[in-house]
């Protein structure tokens, strides 16, 4: 079947040796005060599961982990952010010596304003938080890009198609990879994902319900694919 | 060792048999959209082995626990909440019954006014976001309580026992577990935790670097000693 195909390329292929990858993974926490953070739902899963497919093809592969308590796959290089701007930095810092830079993290795009030194103190009444944008990491790696191939991921809860062709466009990445949040299976905390592939030549690949490895694994392969076109 | 000394005495004792006890523990996640969301940091291991030691000690034991990837320890019947509100309704239902009380979660004080239903999509600009106070658990059960005995964490990050004993008193507990979550080895994330226990009568007790299961069969022994005391 497709995913025992799919081992078995991987485990004789080393299809990406001699390749750099890094994978962004998790959801950024961007503190209001020691103890309260604007978080951004994301298990992590996905963008592990991407490393470790990179890996097993060959690749040199970077991790670059918002907090979670997942294992770093094995070979793979791990760097521990917390916050969309650290984020920003630890890519940065490693964007031109790439080949592939798969997005998959859940980067906050809003951070306070403020970061209080000390605890908040409750006082009963409401409370107004004031709200400013953080680097949009995707559209600087797809303003800088040269030779790297460049993957973005697009969570979204309705309009999936559209809001995902418009940021493939907006972004300029290579390959979007889309899921609707809210479909059972599909995204946060689930052991399997459901996804569809856009190219930017139109093309659209849907993928049925596989466990998240799986779908690093098809990633993978389409990945490689393209890489080697554009050889 | 004290360790040791603890360990055998829980293997023992059952000194909790026939009580019921009811412990938080997490992080409440109050959401902004079906993405984002306002965190409140804890690794959710602090209560997980109060909840583990008081299950050793014979306690019928029920874990009211915000999203988190631990283990439920054996025996324990753990029910899953998200939101303060939620965190709110299930100790609610349940307190009446409880001889035990401990509140170990970090509950957010606000959430965000509106919680959107679609994903809010980025527009480049400021974003002002209104939060409005959430339901305080721990003081209504501070004036609730009967037979129960009521345990209250404080996780402060300056003025510890001002801090801690100003809230004792304003909650009506019978004791608070306070920690300077900023020293290293205590508080978010570490294994092990550094605590001092506090009481209304003005005793206060500083307990050493232990870990967290250790540290939950100590206030477990202070827990059961102080009950036995109001029979």
């Amino acid at each position: 079947d497709l995913v025992e195909a799919l081992q078995s390329f991987f485990a004789t292929s080393g299809l990406l040796a001699g390749k750099k990858a890094l994978v962004t993974a998790g959801g950024t926490q961007e503190p209001l005060d020691p103890v309260r953070y604007l978080g951004n739902r994301s298990s992590g899963r996905m963008g592990f599961a991407v490393a470790e497919a990179l890996r097993e093809a060959g690749a040199e592969t970077i991790l670059v982990s918002a907090p979670n308590e997942l294992p770093t796959p094995p070979g793979v290089r791990r760097i521990a952010v917390m916050t969309a701007e650290e984020m920003h930095a630890a890519v940065m810092d490693e964007f031109a010596h790439m080949d592939i830079v798969v997005k998959a993290a859940a980067v906050a795009d809003y951070r306070p304003l403020a970061n209080a030194e000390q605890k908040i103190k409750k006082d009963g009444s409401s409370l107004t938080l004031e709200l400013v944008p953080t680097p949009d990491i995707l559209a600087e790696c797809g303003k800088k890009k040269e030779r790297q191939f460049l993957v973005g991921f697009a969570a979204e809860t309705e309009k999936l198609y559209e809001h995902a062709q418009a940021k493939m466009q907006r972004k300029n990445v290579d390959m979007l990879v889309a899921n609707d949040v809210t479909k059972p299976g599909a995204g946060f905390g689930s052991p399997t994902n459901i996804v569809s592939l856009l190219f930017p030549n139109g093309k659209k690949i849907d993928l049925p319900q596989m466990n998240k490895l799986d779908v690093a694994r098809r990633l993978v392969q389409e990945i490689a694919e393209r890489l080697s076109e554009k050889e």
